[in-house]
């Protein structure tokens, strides 16, 4: 199927050597413990671009830094700005992990390890494809890298860097591999993404934790309070009950829909690859329909009172809450938060105090499906694949996609080399074998098409 | 006002050190990793009680040991069984300590210690009453401690010691300082403890943690099913709704109304003194019914998800929370632990598993207002402070307080020393020394008025 020149000059083995060097790298960005590893992990990538011919260099922000690579053969071809990015989500819980998160280990032709899908593997092979092309002749179209170290918090400071580096940013498309392709067959082109509302939730009852004992049936309790916080955030219909925060999604189209149902997709498959005897959501929307193009709100951590071993009779002064808001096409992430910030002391219970913080968001984003790009995306994923790609929406969030589209006025292309089982922000998080190679492939043929398309 | 031989008597300087000594050693009970501390604690006042002349030994228990001693003078005399614990809550929130909980602190007349007032300063109190009463010759009645490690876990190990050791413990009256009086001008004698049901909530979502962008809309999630779950075992007029929870519960005599509304009590300086601006509980009862005569839920630790720094998007597997029931005369703990492990996973919303576990019980409580015995604790306790005693209900439980009656069928006495204000169980837990040496007092009075009461 593949085109066999490219396929087999392939080194899998220095492939997968110096993918495991890169993923051994602990680049937590979330952890301040970790801020030296993330500039590891930076310094790391500007070196191999380097070797590759690259004008490579690390730029410093107020957060961890961004690696910036180009290589510009031709101004007549088309050039191509690759992003992605080499922070990781904390490894907690680490006691869930059959081998280290930041020890590479394959099991049954799947490396293991944090970041292995998410996103250094896809990234990198990005890197490995160029090398490929280059290990030929002349990359085919001008290639620029843009490699964060923030993705994983809402990357903070990238949107001030398009600003201060539109012109050197110039591109005619942007690639990113950051997701999951719709099924192991299934080649997939994302033309959409969810927006993100991710804020913390602060409840405060007594000044000090207090005997339940003395006190239960006349304090007010921190937790109880969250929890029903909590609770009135969603109806019995699974919609968000926040004033105002349906207003301008814009609904699914009948083509989106049929499309979308052709999918080989069964909820019984779905609900067994994860455990769960049921799949509950949005009343009047199918499953895929519910995490590709509804919003919606998930509890990511809960904390309060005594959670050691044993029994602790306290009522606790205080307890909290980690929440996200997907958002579709319509909701801005700013004004969610502003909601949400609004609308949780209305309905907190008596004689608590409860306050939303913003944490951080990213806008929804939608392209069309007909682009000169996406038909290039196409043709190379049928020479990797044998087959058409399908078009399909992700429920993720990448942030910095509508910066792209606003900022440097430039088309993104989603080619995605992950799936859902790769388990990305979760223990044992891996990445097929046979996916970072098509990878390579699949980004090297990309080069080659979209220099045919211009 | 108080009597001047024993008052003058007392070496405050020494009973403030030895006090100390007992509280530097971190027996506490809920933390397998302290159980050696325990023994030492036992040990400790093993050694103090043999000093004074006492039968005394360390028992041993399949759980932490217990300690008892003896001195029987005059089988004509009454005999006095002492009851109290050395074991103590756990420290955290350890940061919120502006001393070490295990350094015994003096500041402004207090002494700051975790078991400063709960209960190691309460019962060593009459360790030192006994002592006093010795320095002047013989002591009026026959005595005995009985001292146990295990009392902030439910005491799981004393009753099957009530019963191996029945007739030992025989006794005319059984006196107890383990809780708070009324006000600090207020002596109080304690007439009710309510019952408890300790339970842990667990909550199953999927096999595994799950990315929340592709997940979310259709992956149960654990922590807002248990928030749902919490939300829902109260309703909104602050009642329990467990079916049957209220089965056979005790209305509160209009005696009882009446004599605690004549209390000095004012809800404002109540709410004022915890700092909040409300106090919620159930509808139709004042503040001192809800805590003294009312059952009530609260929430003691919760847990699920991410709580690090910055975000994670992340869907949990599994979420839990440590729940606590006060129980009044009428009701089982047993049962009513039984009506909530069948209710939570009826109210559990769709997709997720919950179950409840049984952690520990006690009993409700209640005694008579005109024993001799507590006539005895009121004339004692006018020597001390100069006016009558209160009674009162407490809101906290004993869980062996009922097996005191129910095994050795013997009436207990509460006399406490301590106030709400030490904020037991909470962090900078704390004990007035004038309170400590008040106690020392009422005890060596309360012997000698018990001898002249039978």
């Amino acid at each position: 199927m593949t085109n066999p020149d490219l396929a087999t000059l392939l080194n899998r083995e220095q492939a997968q050597e110096e993918l495991f060097d890169l993923l051994r790298i602990p680049s937590v960005s979330a952890d301040p413990a970790y801020k030296a590893e993330v500039v590891r992990a930076a310094e790391w990538l500007q070196r191999k671009l380097s070797t590759l011919g690259f004008t490579a260099r690390v730029d410093q922000t107020p957060g961890h830094p961004l690696v910036y690579a180009e290589r510009l053969t031709d101004p007549a071809q088309p050039t191509v700005l690759i992003y992605g990015h080499y922070d990781v989500q904390p490894e907690a819980p680490l006691e869930e992990w059959l081998t280290p998160p930041f020890e590479p280990t394959v099991r049954d032709g799947r490396i293991y390890a944090r970041g292995s899908t998410d996103d250094k593997g896809q990234a990198f092979a990005h890197v490995k494809g160029v090398e490929l092309l280059l290990s030929q002749g002349e990359l085919p179209v001008n290639v620029k890298f843009l490699l964060e170290g923030e993705e994983e918090i809402g990357s903070p400071s990238i949107i001030p860097y398009l600003q201060a580096h539109k012109d050197e940013l110039k591109a005619d498309v942007i690639v990113i591999s950051d997701g999951s392709r719709f099924a192991p067959d299934v080649p997939t082109i994302t033309y959409g993404v969810r927006g993100l509302s991710y804020v913390e939730i602060h409840v405060q009852g007594a000044n000090r934790d207090l005997h339940s004992g003395s006190y239960g049936g006349a304090a007010p309790n921190p937790i109880n309070a969250l929890c029903e916080i909590i609770a009135r955030l969603k109806d019995e219909q699974g919609r968000v009950t926040i004033p105002g925060f349906y207003d301008g999604v814009e609904e699914l189209t009948e083509q989106e829909r049929a499309m979308w149902a052709s999918l080989p997709h069964s909820d019984e498959e779905f609900a067994a690859s994860i455990g769960v005897p049921a799949l509950p959501g949005e009343e009047g929307y199918s499953v895929l329909e519910r995490i590709w193009g509804r919003p919606t709100l998930d509890v990511n951590g809960i904390w309060g009172g005594y959670q050691g071993e044993g029994s602790k009779t306290v009522i606790a002064a205080k307890a909290g809450a980690k929440v996200s808001m997907r958002l579709v096409p319509g909701q801005d992430p700013d004004r969610i938060t502003q909601l949400i910030k609004e609308y949780v002391p209305q309905i907190a219970p008596a004689g608590v105090k409860a306050e939303v913080r913003g944490h951080h968001g990213g806008q929804p984003v939608k392209f069309k499906t007909d682009s000169p790009a996406i038909q290039a995306a196409n043709r190379a994923l049928h020479r990797v694949y044998g087959r058409d790609a399908v078009f399909a929406r992700t429920g993720g969030s990448i942030p910095i996609v509508a910066a792209f589209s606003d900022i440097l006025k430039t088309e993104v292309l989603f080619v995605d080399f992950g799936l859902n089982e790769d388990a990305p922000h979760s223990p044992n998080e891996s990445f097929a074998l046979q996916d970072y190679h098509n990878g390579i492939l699949t980004s090297a043929y990309l080069l080659q098409e979209l220099a045919q398309s211009s």
